[in-house]
């Protein structure tokens, strides 16, 4: 677990403007479990690793304050990848996903909003149970780390799809809010009871698909209760951030895939990234109708986003952990 | 692991044939390590657990002495789900891929074979590569126990479908044999090196596709040596099967498939049998031009089919192991 020393607050002077560069203020930017990777060193080529005095990055938006390029105007927001820091100098050249781009603010919509249910928290659970696991109508899903930023999404996006939904948690709490407000069917704090037991007891019939963001111990009840020709989007294994690739907790119970013609699929969000304009369609048109609950975790101010960011990997938060720099207009 | 006071040879009266049935004389059975799952008790229901004090089955040939069946005519050959025993009643119904069926003989093509290369092994091994994880030509796949029985099947499979196939077995004899007259491109002795190290010696760019027939360390091997966009065919954890289901050795490596889009997925041979006609036509054509090399292990009377059991679960036998009933015609 990281610790809040580990973390430290640097200014520096911003530098002028190359031709086609932009100057961004930024106004909110995310905190995500996979930072949590990036900071286990250079093993993976797949998540670039932090390096020690270098700044942190991630999902931002902000507001262009000043420009050299042609195509972005003083006032334009800004969806990018320069977060953990209140200023960023960006190059947009469209060159992959994280290029930053305009997005639309004005309505139901704030600019955070793209950080959210309209950016890669939402994608990545729409992709996850329509893509990765063709979730259908009438079928029961099994939402892992339901009350968190993708799962709280993935609970509603199954339920407006029409599936049955059963979701775990970390606490009596986010288990209220999960058959509350966000509208599980069913939901268990897996603290209290073997995963297993509980996953069966909500689903005596067992289940089709299971979104893990979880690993281990979830994802071998999944295993286990997931009907013939269930799948798995494994979306992330936060149970296993904290601990070093040798210590990874691991999955006892793939026989079940055998037996059960199961298929499991991994995914990140950039791999369906021709997905993305069908997902803003759907999501944008729940959103705007105020079909959605997004829940959010609020941190002020740059100096507190690593408790912020330790808050989450422990389960404190509920929903999208998000730090805020300014003032909202 | 099964000891061979563990089994028990008994002689009954042949019961009169009610109408719909026959009489077989079985000439071959076959022994395969699934066999070892049905002998763990009742967990499964998707293999039919062995039950104390009953006859063992399994897939079996045999020369129809006796009928009853107005389809079935004397000295006609059949494939069936009654072998680990001398003489057979069966009642054929078309019910499902169990039910006797009649087989043809003759040229390359012994009563035997349907028991291999063209039934349920070189089925598995098929579907496995092509349908399952869609092997395509150009692609580098690795095959584990690949001097087994599906195994040895799956390498020359993929080998005259164009890929490139690296091969893991567990004695030196088996390595030569493989990269002898199976054809393998690369292979290695898992025990005399770490896995994950041989694979990426014989693979250095990465594989494909990876045929599981073991689980535990080469699943987790394969992991980390797989393409984005990898694929596995989930076949059997010959490593799990002289475990309890609770000590099963886990994969550790499954983050792996997040990172990289991998499938996994899992099979029996039965899912598939929409397929079997296709499969039939491509590998009756291989064989019966001489493109195949159909390894065995015979092993001569009922009475020395436990120590023949045991033996290929302990790695000692190559390709098929087949018991032998009779002298052959």
């Amino acid at each position: 677990m990281p610790d809040p020393d580990d973390f430290i607050v640097v200014e520096q002077p911003v530098p002028a403007l190359q031709r086609g560069a932009v100057l961004v203020e930024n106004s909110w930017f995310s905190l995500d479990p996979s930072m949590r990777i990036r900071m286990s060193g250079g093993e993976s080529s797949y998540f670039a690793p932090y390096r020690i005095g270098a700044p942190l990055d991630g999902w931002a938006v902000g507001t262009v304050v000043e420009s050299s390029n042609p195509d972005f105007t003083v006032g334009d927001t800004l969806h990018h990848a320069c977060g953990w820091r209140e200023h960023a100098v960006l190059v947009p050249d469209g060159s992959d996903w994280t290029s930053p781009r305009p997005v639309g603010v004005g309505g139901a919509i704030d600019a955070r909003h793209h950080l959210s249910v309209l950016g890669a928290s939402g994608f990545t659970a729409w992709a996850g149970l329509f893509k990765v696991a063709q979730l259908g109508p009438g079928e029961t899903v099994f939402v892992s780390a339901a009350a968190g930023a993708v799962g709280s999404l993935a609970v509603q996006f199954a339920k407006l799809r029409g599936a049955r939904v059963i979701a775990s948690a970390g606490t009596s709490e986010k288990v209220r809010r999960l058959t509350g407000a966000l509208g599980a069917d069913a939901a268990f704090d897996y603290r209290t009871r073997p995963i297993g037991e509980s996953l069966r007891s909500a689903a005596p019939d067992g289940i089709d698909v299971y979104f893990d963001s979880v690993g281990a111990e979830h994802l071998d009840a999944a295993l286990e209760s997931l009907r013939p020709g269930g799948r798995v989007a494994l979306c992330g294994q936060i149970e296993n951030y904290n601990h070093g690739t040798g210590a990874s907790k691991g999955v006892t119970r793939l026989f079940s895939a055998i037996e059960k013609g199961l298929t499991l699929r991994g995914f990140l969000a950039r791999m369906y990234t021709d997905d993305f304009g069908e997902f803003r369609s759907e999501v944008s048109h729940w959103f705007e109708r105020g079909m959605l609950t997004v829940d959010e975790t609020v941190i002020d101010g740059l100096e507190n986003a690593p408790q912020g960011f330790i808050g989450m990997l422990g389960g404190a938060n509920i929903g999208k952990t998000l730090v805020r720099l300014q003032a909202e207009a």
